[in-house]
């Protein structure tokens, strides 16, 4: 998850919503490691989950990361918690939890019904105090520091 | 919709599920459009939607499809949806409903959610009948037509 909070200092510094994203596969190695990038990108999909599912499966040459867990310092939207779902993720560790914009404990709970073809293993709040204070901070300065209800 | 049914076919001539999608700008002109490359990519968040609308966005050179419409042939998963809500997508029109994943009328309901920002306009059934025959043809072809509970 340290890595993962290093991914989302870099996308703030790049002026992209700081959320960090790290794919490890079944021996422990780090496979891809990214953060958000939609604005660089012009890339709506470009979360950190999306590109380091993307970039994992391009370069193992598989469509299925079975074995692989996936490191997210927030909670994932319902966009990345299909996508980890259609990657066959085995395990998601995420930080701070999202009640604004989640989909996997809020919102659509995409885990949570039969047209979900693979629930992952979830483990949340791991590195949460600091992934919520990065993207409060960052909000806090978008916001002229009006006011910080970021995330 | 005889766009998006051309693209599902071209999907299911490269060995993918046939599902087609069309982007259209405000001006009702063809923006992109393409049909399901998860195979081919390695890709699993490369269903037709995602493709048309990270290619309308790398045209545009946008991160919001502001008065944009989408025609895909089968109902958008949870993935999908998710994604045409944050890239601002104005209307979707779906052919076949997907009952088993499905993420609109069905499962996740990614849209009736209030960590959902933005809803489209929702139009189904339209072009249905043949983006299911499409889907049952393949699926069928696939088993060896020993069964057609495909989609």
């Amino acid at each position: 998850m340290d890595r993962a909070l290093d991914e989302a200092r870099a996308a703030a510094a790049r002026g992209e919503v700081p959320v960090g994203a790290v794919l490890v596969g079944p021996d422990g190695a780090v496979i891809a490691a990214d953060g958000n990038r939609t604005r660089a990108g012009h890339d709506p999909t470009a979360h950190a989950e999306m590109l380091v599912i993307r970039a994992g499966c391009a370069v193992l040459g598989v469509e299925r990361l079975t074995g692989c867990d996936l490191y997210v310092t927030l909670e994932p939207c319902a966009m990345c918690a299909a996508a980890i779902s259609a990657a066959r993720v085995a395990r998601v560790y995420y930080g701070a939890g999202d009640p604004k914009s989640g989909g996997v404990a809020h919102g659509a709970r995409v885990f949570s019904h039969p047209q979900c073809h693979h629930v992952p293993e979830i483990y949340d709040g791991i590195g949460g105090a600091e992934s919520e204070a990065l993207l409060r901070a960052f909000f806090a300065a978008r916001r002229g520091a009006t006011g910080a209800e970021g995330i």
